[in-house]
């Protein structure tokens, strides 16, 4: 089998790699039916994060179960199966309090920008479809393997509730996923923080009712005063750096949320700062497993079409091509199609 | 009129100073049947926090109304009082929002510990009781001008429910008034953390079940342990050092909740390491006056006894010895007597 392999900084190749099989007798081996191109990909593929053996690529996955370790009990071969980048047991204490993605047992899952993969803990992680979807379902459904559920993860974790006034720092897919929640969800003013027009435009699809394009104390200044001078009930923090978690922080009103799901990189904060903010913090890893009932019923209802966030699509061997449309900012998030 | 002014770490003086009067028509002046030294005296007090000049010290107050200012017009002469350390106007935004520490017009009250005592904001601030309480009551009734609200909002903003496993990081006079807030609000299993056996005495009187006395990852095996290996539902953070805020996120199962109400003295936080416990993140200066009609209750009519903090009661002229015996911990919280 070919599969997607992270050698350096910008060096990724399609190319020959073993073929997944059933490791554990709790594993599944699924085809893919599409994966894609993660913002956090870019981490490594910038450098920003060390590269320190070649690295089988990818988190993202939907597709048909081809094979199921002897201790699967609840997937079965022909299934077509959604699951988070985090395989879980989902029968642990944090899994039932709705962290599965700090299962006592987790695992990373990885090498998803391939035809095949391996997915551990395939009851715990894989939630069935009560059928094959139509193929314009797919894009949608496969964002709720990360993206959709991180962006959904962030509104649940900055606690918006209808009516909320909301800003979403950070314009890329979970940025935009997270406006796109944060409508779902009843908020009634949701500002986008973004400076470049297709993202503006996507933004006010998906729900923004107004765009800010300022930044640092500026962009501070402009969500207080599209706020009557309070800040935000709730803001989205969608990109993990120091400036983006500041200007979250800084965009909130006292007892607002900020729900953080950008991994955070370098970023530090003051105990003395945050304390006289009096905001509310809570976020990391997604727990995407404990979202994809509601989320698939969504899609599947026609209520969400998270896919659009997708502008550009490409064979799966070609996938070095969507790495770099990232990165150059030239495209908002690449779809591999093996 | 006499009044306590610090003058350099450990230099505490009672010395004449100017009688307190009406400045702002939105002002009151009252007579304080008691007031106390907190905790947070003590950071000035040891010279943590730098002393500039000569500083009238006291926060924490209740008492009869003296002389109002012409703007004030729901206190009135000669009714008993409690107010916040932060004086508010009690209708902006941040107040509405329940944030009254935050308030856009707050100022901070100063100069407690002394006979008589100027109050901002009067009709924000000051919450008249329905007559004159017994002399009994008011300790406890003095403790709700900070310490046990802020106790208070500690267990709030940790999100105590009826039936949770809850952690108390500090056993000054705030975390046992945690405690006690922790078990008002229902929780089944209550943490104290302390070494000092009188402290560890009065926590189990306010209702801890278990102490714990080891620090660091001991701390955080043992409060492990003590939860099936979980993490506590939520931990009060009454201290505000990077130790006692690191034993309270590492103490916390993902999901679970931190209240931080220990003012953070060169407390840093690693966003990234915060992100991958998956905690939630509330605290700051408490919104003493949200909780004084709540709290005023539960002491009027028993259910409640926070005085019990005070383990020693001086005349207020000998406020240096109650500042002595806190700083060499020979003493819980002291209550000054005009």
């Amino acid at each position: 089998m070919r599969g997607t392999v992270l050698y350096a900084p910008r060096d990724v190749r399609f190319e020959e790699r073993g073929t997944p099989s059933i490791v554990e007798p709790t594993d599944a081996v699924i085809r893919m039916s599409a994966t894609c191109v993660c913002g956090s990909d870019l981490w490594p593929y910038r450098g920003i994060n060390p590269v320190t053996q070649p690295t089988p690529m990818g988190h993202e996955y939907c597709g048909i179960v081809e094979e199921i370790g002897s201790a699967v009990t609840t997937v079965k071969r022909g299934q077509f199966v959604i699951g988070s980048f985090f395989a879980s047991d989902n029968t642990c204490p944090h899994c039932k309090a709705g962290y599965p993605s700090s299962c006592q047992h987790r695992e990373l899952v990885g090498g998803a920008q391939a035809p095949l993969l391996r997915v551990p803990l395939a009851d715990g992680t894989l939630v069935p479809l009560p059928r094959t979807p139509a193929d314009y379902m797919i894009p949608s459904l496969l964002t709720l393997s990360d993206v959709m559920g991180t962006g959904w993860f962030a509104a649940y974790a900055a606690n918006v509730k209808p009516g909320m006034s909301v800003a979403v720092v950070g314009d890329g897919a979970v940025g935009l996923l997270g406006v796109l929640s944060a409508r779902q969800k009843g908020a009634e003013q949701i500002i986008a923080m973004s400076r470049h027009e297709s993202r503006q435009k996507l933004a006010r699809e998906f729900g923004a009712t107004d765009v800010v394009t300022e930044r640092g104390d500026e962009g501070v200044e402009r969500i207080k005063e599209l706020t009557n001078g309070i800040g935000a009930d709730a803001v989205l923090e969608c990109v993990g750096t120091q400036e983006s978690m500041m200007q979250a922080i800084r965009c909130t009103r006292p007892g607002g949320s900020v729900g953080y799901v950008g991994v955070p990189h370098g970023v530090e904060l003051s105990g003395e700062k945050l304390f006289y903010t009096h905001i509310r913090l809570h976020g990391g890893p997604a727990p995407v497993r404990r979202f994809l009932p509601e989320l698939i019923d969504l899609v599947w209802n026609g209520q969400i079409n998270p896919g659009k966030v997708f502008d550009l699509t490409l064979p799966l061997d070609q996938v070095a091509e969507g790495y770099r449309a990232m990165d150059e900012r030239r495209a908002i998030k690449t779809l591999l199609r093996p």
